[in-house]
């Protein structure tokens, strides 16, 4: 039996803290979090003890954790379970500094601990049966790959002048489906943004809207397209080009009810946000993580693939900032 | 903490005891199976007992049984079950009898415990949001119900020579969605079938395709076609016209992901079957069921509704096999 | 260059006469209508004269004639057109009366002319696709049959007086797809019917929504739906299930647009009705027919064909008044 | 009656020709082709005479040119036209230089005709209906523009040598409705394009496969992507984001057949490629033409039109060439 210490007991936390518990061998030992009322919560809830940074890392008994806390927390608590020899379960983004994310990766591998990073979009099932079918050669060679990503609507502002910026904080998930899609490198971007949806955005030196374009050192043509704020929920879509055809990835709806009346035929808006849409994925991620560490098998989203991302996302920064087309 | 008794460690058996275990506030405290072994791995998997059926029954700790074997231990089950007290999850059909089902619905009232019928279909979330809808008014009043119900394959000979018949094993699912979505009762059944994907049915008196229709005591009409092998897989679709519009309930496909190549625009084959489909039906009715007696309310889907779908099925059974518009 | 006689301004003859116009080696010379001013204003339109439909059909001039005049005239004008040696294309039903229908046919036979009947539907280029690609055996042998058939809005009670009724009025098109699309012959029918959108339809002996089954001599299973209004609009759809998958034929949208918006996503409602739906089948209808005028060719849709669906329709009459399965 | 000449009995030439002599009140008169025997064969189909340009230009009862000849013809056709007072109608693009295009639309004014120029996909009735909608206020202002426009081959290199590059040859269109769908000017371009179809396409100093980004001055973003070869036909699809939600045109059906067998549910690839595409589109814009002329009403995509779509081309294909954001 494995224990296990999750760092978080919020949103993010309490969906991975109960998908820990539905690991076969598997056991929740530790929440950890500096709202203590939501930590001894969680806890109760599944039969867990609360226990303070310190102590969990102390525990020979727990063999992994869960990183689930704020993102400046990651990079020191990555650290540390590395140096405690756990395996690492950690939420992304690394860090928001690429170089502290780098300092993270080298310890982790110092220290020769399994390190997955929270990309839970790779193991959404229509994401995954996607890459499945590019990887069979089902389209042939990728040629372009075009993603929507939006929000139905933007955090508050206080939560964005802490974000790293749009870039770092929303399309951190593009860049790493961009890399895992078309698996080439970067070798320029290009990245443009507005303000169109709230003027407090521009406040904090942010923007709400973006149009990325990704092109990739074998010529392939990446084009990204988010925003903070669609109206009709949470659109999460991606399409390959390849040279015998088209994949595409749609979004799910919560029901497969279509309505006819008098003016239009309907069917349901998207799944309304994150945890609805990524549910299965994130109870997936987490069982190839604990089924990654049973068998000594790799993960599958690495913490060099965090780095990775954060690349993109600073290069994408700078692009728009300086109104320039950024070679990597 | 309510203990609870599992009839049956066969595939649907499996399935409950899943969801039982993922109660709050239940325990799975016995596994009960004519086949030592299988009721050994289901226990062990979930920390539970084998135990007889008498001493399970006997067990005042026990609050609930969840019956899930074979259909003619149904009535004997439920019988002996509501004489111990115990509320009672049962499979459909109640038994293959009406008069014993009868005879089961009063031991139940005698008794006076719950007892819910395992019409899964009214729990999935599609067909539920459609009902809703429905009960809202989005369409008017209900005009005419057309159902699509396909299985996959055919279960072996054997399986069906003990079944009842395709209208009392098979359509009794869809005479329960009939009079839960139309509301009404049914005045006459006309029900014609064939023998059209495998001769071996014919030789066990039985048909695999059938054409039913139902009119209510309101004039509503209603058509059943149904197959036991659609060679796209299990086809649950069923559509109501109503006075202002209409409401479709479609196929759940695994994925969302679309191929376009230089042939056609493809999408998923529907969910295999029924274990695949209504997944979240199973889940969804047992929570319905455990929060029902915690807080004495009534459950969706009673005994009553499994004697009412027997008799449309023997009505159906009548017109088919003598040729004639039958009259309730 | 064949001249051509239409015979009917109306609604109809207005969408065949502008068909006529645009075959090649074609020339409208001829419209016949009781109301003069409308016969003239079309005639007009396309450089034709108006005449009396003795000296239409007394020109010999004239190779052809299209009826889209009342359907109390058309067993009429069959006779006299055969008669005169015309190429006959004549719109549905040949006659309200089987036997009048009959009479038509032998006349037409021994006349030794063309006669095509305006079953626009099989030339519908998603209905004619369907049955090709069924035809080719893309789906094995088909077994099922779903027709669902619908119109926007009930005509006024006084056409309904003489329309024959429902069955003989508006199923008649069903009753041919059934034909053409099982090619098979129906064994036993059962209709029945309601009032439900209009209780001004009950006053004159009709119904306004039907449910019809038939079943073949090889046990091949059908079942229409109608009503004479879908909120919605026009609902033209049907689906084949054969040994090895289904082919279903879906309504056409004015426009391919989808709207997202708060509260669903839509697209367009089906096209309004028949003059939208079948505006191409009705062009290509009449191509075909000149194009076997001109090649010696025989027709798709022959009067033996009208005569066919004319006894499913009167069958189905039957069913309904006397509430019992009819075997033809 | 309104005489026309057409020049040009090419492809579109044909097209073209076709619908004029579908306008009421309008003949085509004269066909001129530098291909004697493609000139003959059209003008013999339409009953109108071969003419030189001069001859057709002098001809007083001529009151309307249609250009559909080859486009190093466009400029000079134009400009002789506008000096012999006759209503224009010219195929896109006006010509591969701005300057020159600019002087075409001097002319024009100078002479006071109407001229449109052939932007056929505003008349598209997906699109126009997309657009009214948009104008209508359905989802609030337009925020971002996403247009995928991918043909479905390549043409002949020979072709593409004289093209004037993808951008002007196949992106034109895309540059138009980017204009015409958000109303706002563009403030900077960044286009890149890569050669992954067929090598040969860079010989001629081209490429195959466009990411094009333009920022407006009000801050929206547009994304285009493009290729010569989508193996899955002709891709014609752009999405509006709103502020109130979403409005996306999708791609043509040739029909509305589903078919579900063992492997998949499909529907028909897109219609064929723009002939196919854009039939309706093409007749709807001449009429268009004919009813601004007969009513002295502007046409809705001028030779104004033609010269921006033209500019937007340029700065694509600098910002390609010297790889660097354009500003306009």
């Amino acid at each position: 039996m494995m224990e296990v210490a999750v760092f978080g007991a919020g949103r993010i936390g309490k969906i991975h803290a109960g998908n820990v518990v539905r690991q076969p061998g598997v056991k929740l030992r530790y929440v950890i979090d500096v709202d203590a009322a939501a930590a001894q919560a969680l806890a109760a809830q599944h039969g867990a003890q609360v226990a303070t940074a310190e102590a969990a890392l102390a525990d020979k008994a727990v063999g992994a954790v869960v990183i689930g806390s704020s993102t400046d927390t990651h990079a020191d608590l990555i650290q540390r379970s590395a140096a405690a020899g756990k395996a690492i379960f950690c939420e992304k983004p690394v860090d928001l500094s690429v170089e502290r994310a780098r300092t993270c990766a080298e310890a982790v591998e110092r220290a020769g601990v399994t390190c997955m990073i929270g990309f839970q979009r790779r193991f959404d099932p229509t994401f995954a049966a996607l890459k499945e079918r590019l990887a069979a050669g089902e389209i042939g060679d990728p040629e372009m790959l075009v993603v929507t990503s939006r929000d139905p609507g933007a955090p508050p502002v206080e939560y964005l002048k802490r974000s790293g910026g749009i870039f770092r904080d929303m399309l951190i998930h593009d860049f790493d489906i961009f890399r895992w899609i078309l698996d080439d490198d970067a070798a320029t971007v290009y990245a443009t943004g507005s303000v169109l949806t709230d003027p407090a955005v521009g406040t904090v030196g942010d923007v709400d809207c973006t149009a990325v374009t990704i092109r990739t050192r074998r010529g392939r043509l990446a084009q990204i397209n988010t925003t903070r704020r669609a109206a009709y929920g949470y659109d999460q879509r991606f399409e390959v080009l390849g040279s015998k055809g088209m994949l595409q990835a749609g979004n799910h709806r919560p029901t497969e009810v279509t309505a006819a009346t008098g003016t239009h035929v309907s069917q349901d808006l998207p799944e309304h946000f994150f945890l609805e849409r990524y549910r299965a994925a994130y109870a997936i991620e987490l069982a190839h993580f604990f089924d990654a560490i049973a068998h000594g098998k790799p993960v599958r989203t690495t913490i060099g693939d965090g780095v990775k991302a954060l690349e993109l996302a600073d290069a994408a920064t700078t692009s728009w900032r300086e109104k320039r087309i950024v070679e990597l």
